[in-house]
């Protein structure tokens, strides 16, 4: 995973990659969280983004955001670049429940994460790699 | 104001609008903290809107956020599209600092909102009347 903030290594699971952007899991199975870090060196903020990989980073977005609502059947989606504690741009994906325990609250900084067990998690990477989400090259399996 | 979400209305100064989105003030002096909202019916989240809108939702998004870090000069954006609250999709751009009350936490639902006074309110006007921002149009005085 070179290139990634360490606390983004160390929070999330890499699930794979689009043409521009790392696709990862929040290791928090309280919510479907998951987080698209463009693949580029020093950037900050969606505008420091070359305009071609602005674009990118919206159609990878809108593509992970419908196949999330599909698949999660969520009542709202939280899509968010925040980066107060990572700077590395990443763009947060987070589908919410009425039910969550957060809502309507935005999930961040509010409860400790309670970590995927393997068997949950190896679902999670099963359900990406047979997503047909177009250019979606989920990571071989070890 | 018309198509605008009464709490939106409520909470926030309308600035004017670019080609798609309104710009809004919300009403809160802790921080600069501006809204997109699309000028489009029934719409909840970004990846529901036609692939042209959203891309110059993005072009919009990318036109404020770096006129608003060139004026505000923050230390970070914080660009979100939450609507747990107000379903009508509106992305947020919060200019943050490193001495501001919520640092390092986002800002929604920390703390009540600070109004600004009319002199400051005025100022900020004027600012984006003056402000060059390409196809941005700001509201009549009256």
């Amino acid at each position: 995973m070179a290139g990634l903030h360490p606390r983004l290594q160390e929070d999330c699971i890499r699930l794979g990659r689009f043409d521009l952007c790392h696709l990862l899991l929040m290791n928090d199975s309280s919510y479907p969280w998951f987080i698209l870090v463009p693949d580029r060196e020093g950037i900050r903020e969606i505008h420091e983004l070359e305009a071609a990989d602005r674009y990118l980073l919206l159609d990878e977005s809108c593509r992970l955001s419908g196949f999330l609502m599909a698949e999660y059947k969520g009542d709202k989606l939280n899509v968010a670049a925040i980066g107060n504690l990572v700077s590395q741009l990443h763009l947060h994906h987070v589908v919410r429940y009425h039910s969550d325990r957060a809502w309507p609250s935005p999930v961040w900084g509010l409860y400790p994460a309670v970590a995927y067990g393997d068997t949950a998690l190896a679902g999670i990477g099963a359900k990406f790699a047979a997503s047909g989400l177009t250019g979606f090259q989920s990571v071989p399996e070890s």
